[in-house]
């Protein structure tokens, strides 16, 4: 059976980005846990979710927010998971938050994806859980080839929009 | 029986930075296959081995390049597998390489780890690999007890320096 | 007879930006073909296009992209066309589709203009094949003294204001 | 008797830089305990080191970091006592270890000083602790005193140098 | 008793920022003082009130300004009281006055806190004034508390949300 | 037969870099001409060389300049030949140069290339002579085989180290 | 009598931050003339208007342009008048016009104000013209009293808003 | 007869590149007195020195100053001459220097010149004082002749080694 992802947020107004994470890992059918929780306003239990989380069932982290983004690198301090990370734009166009979340020190790294790229976190947390899980890898196969098609379907209709 | 883990460069003048990944993974007994191959120059070749990376029993992939660094995108563009992409510095300190491997648009993420930071990539690496085998696992919690060794006696001669 | 120029976007969101491109190319007589085509969801529709643009009658090709906006790179991998690169703005003020288009490694150049710069992509190209059309260079030279005249007008009319 | 001062670096590679702070703060008299702790590979330790820091005797903790630099934020969330942190450059000129200490999320402060900035670091912190001691405030005004004088000696200096 | 808080802003534009470093500094009690004094339209007075503040009795002294935001280190020239310095974002996202108030040469440090960051420049001027009161230190973890608290009450809420 | 090129430095101390565009063109035969010529110092002579580009002779006009890069946009004012610049690094890593070649407001491109890209200036050169060239058109696919085909003994080289 | 002071604008949509310095430079009754001229679409106008401006009876000349700024550093190039550069904000936030006013090489300075700096570039008009003016110093004290009057204001009516 | 221009630096490690400002200045005959004076260590005298220049016979300040650059903008507070600010390179290449510098807020401008531009500094405080004084203009556009001269030396010295 599949492992669990976490999605942390270290601010609930960061749920509008976030819960795009969230909704496509349950249209994966991947089994999804949400929290609020703050690397400087809750450490305590930010920490002891990390700590827990492998025992817990998870088999990736993802953790979003903005300025100068800890939760991030605080989450990878405490599990051997692989973490992900989801820069937050709320001041400096978020490069504050994405170098304070892609930057860290050797032997503690945070898969860092673009700055709101609540999406592509979650993708990649699939990616991650498929590398064992052929039928998971298939379904995303499935979703690049939908979205070629996507794009395909959009390039014909802009050849009406043209040349009509 | 773990899967394989390609390391992939743009440019063999990253070698010296690459080489720390590869001989990370190396050191937890993961089979790595390194190769140059570049987003502009080699394209056909890039695209081919994303394409063929899974079938041919690889679990990660891990790209290095620097400037405009295209090749984890490229990559990421023909396979479902995790990439990593480590920025290269080589100009503006590597912000551009940074930007231009982690701003990737929504579907294709790429997992992003510090500029120049090889070594964390080949972590990641091997954090994805152990989502799904206890034992490389076990060893990773040994590594990060190790590092955490390693600091302590840091601190501990620093205590004999400072005081003497 | 003139060659074709070809406008690629990698989402049709930036349509709005590349409709100037369009319009200048047609408004100068350059018979223009327009697609939707992404290096990330359909490389190999982008690469496709790239490798047969010049046997298809192309002469230039326009890449408009943003983020990590890597398709004038793939395309400019795939032909020895001149291809222009237009960085569009979504995020970091397009600091970062500015990066990832010029900063291209030695060997596969892309022409990059401003940010969200389409008319001058468009001028741009008017110019390439320009350098082998006497009649279109003077179409040129015309529109650049067209220039200078709504220039001096607006002075013209300041002057009235000011002065008033 | 006042307090002590912390001084904690995320890694001993700091030290020249951190060592500057030390000295400072033994010249005027300060005890001083220096550590090397990490944000990431020895959390515990320094959030255990920040939770007792105020029952220890300490009034003031001082915590240099580069990179992802959270480790001044890492341990104010642990604390009321003021952190002040000095962002350590070694990469984007010290950009992201300021962005990342400097840019703390409402409620969790650190009192950030200049990219390497440690003699600052180890005077705001004497300004701190002579807020209640005023002897140690005097022997700030004597300092601010001697570096105005020694201002003034450059210039009788540098008058002698243009005007010989 | 508690020594009083000083807020000077440059401008009058920057009160709806810097109210709230007020409304919070008296929510605990503290004296406080607010000015608009320049430090270029306005230097005597500035420097004036700094030369006094301590004798005036003064504890802390916050400065909010943006652009190139002098003020901070105008009134820090003229004190040895800590000074802490709120950057108004008014251009370039803050930058001018991020680097304008933490970059001081050595010798004179303003205490920076994050862009337009006025209330966590009220907590940092709390957690000084409390390294010598402990009821003041005692309300400071109380408020630690609360906001921890806050936040598990918004996870909380979430949970509700989300399995709905 | 072909028209030349033209390569003109804001100063003689940028050589260094734009010899790497002078033999590039030498190397395919184009005959070539290069000149110190300054937006700010020899604008006369600039703007006279500009004008007559064409009648001269030249197809394609490069300049490269350092700081406010001013040269490629002066030249592309007084011509509408195609105007290739090369930001040349001298300060701000490049970007001040980069930023003055490439954001030109609409009405007069300049096709910019990587900071200090000489060699990719030649080529895009190349590319748009080839427009209508098809011979040269011919040696430049036979480059990009070149390149790729030494990528590929890089690899193949690569692959010995990483083995034995 | 007091020289005349030339303001000269790349585009007129740059009027409404432009018309600033005008309405300043009349108020102390200096003769002024506005102009638009672009620095590439009439460079013939631009260079006119600076190789007379002395003869013509200017002693200033402001210039105001976006993006790759080149105006004021093209007008400085045909005059030994001081030339006042306002970078216009339009992209990046201002950051490529400042870059390409102030970042002038050595020999053609360009006196360069704040982004969008339209009112102290007309006092530092007044200022150069107040070197060997002493009515025109005089009214400039005055001014400066005025400005410091002003803040003054404001600070008291602060305090009845705070303390009621 | 021709006015003073001092020439104040922050700190005496700014006197290698101050020194070209001098050295110019004497070169025009211009009287010039050089002093260090800080705005943060020695605020006093330089508050004092701006405040006289103007009855003690200067006619331009030029103030250099590296980091959080206050210095010019000190100045600037005290005096209605022109004041000129060179940033000083030393962090994160002089960008902070130059937004502290350039970026001063309405009413009390300062003459920005390029980072570490100590030259260009100078020939501006000529052309000011040149504003009213014919026989410096004339040297001023002697100097602009001689600069075209040399690179047109130096563009005949390139053709020599390009063609041989």
């Amino acid at each position: 059976m599949l492992k669990k992802v976490a999605v942390i947020m270290g601010s609930d107004s960061d749920w509008d980005i976030v819960k795009k994470a969230v909704d496509c890992l349950k249209e994966y059918g991947i089994e999804t846990e949400v929290h609020v929780m703050s690397a400087h306003r809750t450490p305590a239990e930010a920490c002891a979710f990390a700590k827990e989380a492998k025992k817990n069932g998870f088999g990736v982290i993802i953790a979003a927010a903005g300025m100068a983004a800890h939760l991030g690198g605080v989450l990878a301090a405490h599990t051997t998971l692989p973490v992900i990370g989801i820069p937050i734009k709320s001041s400096f166009d978020g490069l504050d938050a994405l170098l304070a979340t892609v930057q860290m020190p050797s032997g503690i790294p945070v898969a860092t994806v673009a700055v709101n790229g609540a999406k592509n976190a979650a993708i990649l947390a699939l990616e991650i859980l498929a590398v064992s899980d052929e039928p998971l890898s298939e379904k995303l196969e499935k979703m690049k080839e939908d979205m070629a098609e996507e794009v395909r379907k959009k390039d014909a209709k802009l050849q009406q929009e043209v040349n009509k």
